[in-house]
C-alpha cells in the first residue's frame, strides 16, 4: 500500500479562486481593496521568508498588503504603538504581527501583542475572544493552519463526521484549535501530547491523524492506522547528515540537498508512513500553502465583517 | 466489584473551607463583602430552586448575594439593561443571569446576554473572552460544573496526568470546557457526541469517563472500563413509572419516590455502572454541590482580580 501524497497547492488554488469574487464584491462595496498590515520586528531569516510570501500572495490576489518593520532593538511599547495605530485606522482590515518577536522582549511579549490586536482585525485568530468564539463553535477568525487542514480534508473527500481523529500536540496555534474545528465537523477527537501513555497505540485509533508537535520524523509507521489520512503540520530543519540518513536512508536526494544547502526540511511524520497511510501531506508543500491562503481568506472575512458592521 | 460512590458534599465543604480566609482578606482589603448579583427572569420552577440555593450558599459563606427579578414578559432590552447597570456598578463583582430565559425572548437571547456581561464579572465563565482564555490554558473564570469535576477528581486522588479521559457531550457549558480543563491537567482527552460511532467502545477507553449528554441512564455498564472513575453530570427527570422500573428494577425505593413526588431524578449514567466503575458520582448529590461552590469560588476570584486591578 502506498499513500496518496497530497500537495496543498491544488486546494490552495481552489480556495484562492473562491476568494476572487468576494474581493471584487468588497472593492465595489467599500471602494478600496481589503487591506492587511504585517509587522516584522528584527530580521529573523525564516520570518523574512514567511513575511515575503505573505506580502506576495496577498498582493497577487488583489489585497492591499503592506509590511512595516521595527528594528531588533524595538521595545514592547514600540510594537504596541504600531498595533494601536492599525487598530484605530479604519482602512486597515487585518493585522498580523510576525512571530517570534526578538527574545529580548521577554516570554510574554507575543501574548501581550496578540491580546492588544482588535479581535475584528485579528487575522491570525490568536486573540482570546476569537479563541473563545471557536471554542463555542461560533463563527470566528480561526487560526490559519488548522483551518487550512479542514479545507484540505474537505476537498480531498476525507469524511470527518463520525471519524476518529487524533491530534498530536496541544499548542494554542495548531493543536487545540485543530481539535475544536474537528469537533465542530462531528469527528470524535482525541488530543495527545507529551504526557500521553503509549502514544503510538492512541495515534493508531485515528482515521485522521494530525501531527503538530515539532519533532522531526517523530510519527513512525507504528503510529498509523492502515489507510488513515495523515496530516503533517510540522516543519523541522535537519542539519545533521547522520540524522538525515537515519530518516531518509542512503541514496536519498534529500542527503544531497542537505550537503548543498546545509539543511533540509522534514515534517513531524516519518517518510516511511507513506507505506501505511491512505493519504499523506508532504513537508514542504503540504499544509504550508494552505496556511497562507487561509490568512488571505481571514483578511477578506475580516474586511467583509467590518463593512457589514 | 462495586464502585466507591462519591458524594460531592465533602469536596464542596473542603473548597468552602479554603475560601473562608480569602473572603476575610478581601473584606479587610476592600472594606466590603465580595458581591454577586443574580437575575431571574420569569418563574421557572427548577430555576427558582437553583437560584434559592445559590443565594443561600453564597450568603452562608459571607458573600453579598442579591437576587433581582424580572417578569416573564420582560424584553431582551430589559434584561440587558440590568446587566449593563451591574457591569457599571463598581461594587458588583459577579453577575449571573439564570438560564434558561423565557422562550419568548428567542433562541439567541441567552447568548446575547452572556456576551453582554463584563468578562471580569462573568462568574459563569460563558463569555467568549473567558472561553478563549480557557482554550489558551490561561487563568480564566471557567464554567462551574467542569471546574467542580476537576476539584473532585483532585481531592479523590484520581490521577489525571497521562490518563485517558473520555467526555461524552460537547456542550459549551460542560463538554468542551471539561475537555479543555482535562487537557490542561495532562490527560489524553477524547470528546464523543451523538455522531460518534460505536460510542460504548470509545467510552470504554476512558480511565476517566465524564457523562454530560442529558439522556437518562444512557451510559450503561458496557460503556465503562472496569475500575474507571465515572463522573455523572446529567440531571434528568423521570416521570414515567415504566421508564423508572427499567432503570432501577422492581422494588427500588426510587419507584416509591416517583409515585409520591410525581418524578425522580436520574443522571446520564445507569445505576448498574456501579458494578463496573471504580468510582462513581451519584445524581443527585454528586457534582451538583460542587457547581454551586465553584460559583462562589469564581465570585471571590473575580472580586480579588478586580481589586488587584
Amino acid at each position: 500500500m502506498s499513500a496518496r501524497i497530497v500537495q496543498g497547492a491544488a486546494t490552495a488554488a481552489a480556495i484562492r479562486e473562491s476568494l476572487k469574487p468576494r474581493i471584487v464584491a468588497f472593492r465595489q462595496q467599500a471602494g478600496r481593496q481589503p487591506s492587511l498590515r504585517i509587522l516584522l520586528v528584527g530580521s529573523d531569516h525564516a520570518s523574512e521568508v514567511y513575511v515575503r510570501n505573505k506580502v506576495k500572495s496577498g498582493s497577487d490576489e488583489g489585497l492591499d498588503v503592506r509590511l512595516e518593520r521595527l528594528p531588533e532593538t524595538a521595545s514592547l511599547a514600540d510594537v504596541l504603538a504600531v498595533v494601536t495605530r492599525w487598530n484605530q485606522d479604519d482602512r486597515v482590515d487585518g493585522i498580523l504581527v510576525q512571530s517570534p518577536l526578538p527574545a529580548g522582549l521577554g516570554k510574554q511579549a507575543m501574548q501581550q501583542v496578540f491580546d492588544a490586536i482588535d479581535p475584528r482585525k485579528d487575522v491570525d485568530g490568536f486573540h482570546p475572544y476569537n479563541s473563545g468564539l471557536l471554542a463555542q463553535q461560533r463563527p470566528a477568525l480561526a487560526p490559519c493552519t488548522p483551518s487550512g487542514v479542514i479545507e484540505l480534508l474537505d476537498r480531498e473527500g476525507v469524511r470527518m463526521a463520525g471519524a476518529r481523529a487524533v491530534v498530536i500536540g496541544r499548542s494554542e496555534i495548531v493543536g487545540r484549535p485543530m481539535a475544536l474545528l474537528l469537533i465542530g465537523r462531528d469527528a470524535t477527537v482525541t488530543v495527545c501530547h507529551s504526557k500521553t501513555r503509549d502514544l503510538p497505540a492512541v495515534a493508531r485509533e485515528g482515521d485522521i491523524l494530525v501531527a503538530a508537535i515539532g519533532r522531526a520524523a517523530f510519527v513512525t509507521p507504528d503510529f498509523v492506522k492502515p489507510g488513515a489520512a495523515v496530516i503533517d503540520v510540522g516543519v523541522n530543519r535537519v542539519t545533521d547528515l547522520g540524522e538525515a540518513r537515519a530518516i531518509w536512508g542512503d541514496g536519498s536526494p534529500k542527503l544531497e540537498q542537505l550537503s548543498q544547502k546545509g539543511s533540509v526540511l522534514v515534517g513531524d511524520v516519518h517518510p516511511r508512513v507513506a507505506d501505511v497511510a491512505g493519504l499523506l501531506t508532504p513537508v514542504p508543500g503540504g499544509v504550508g500553502p494552505l496556511t497562507i491562503v487561509m490568512l488571505l481568506a481571514n483578511t477578506i472575512k475580516a474586511a467583509e465583517n467590518r463593512i457589514q458592521g
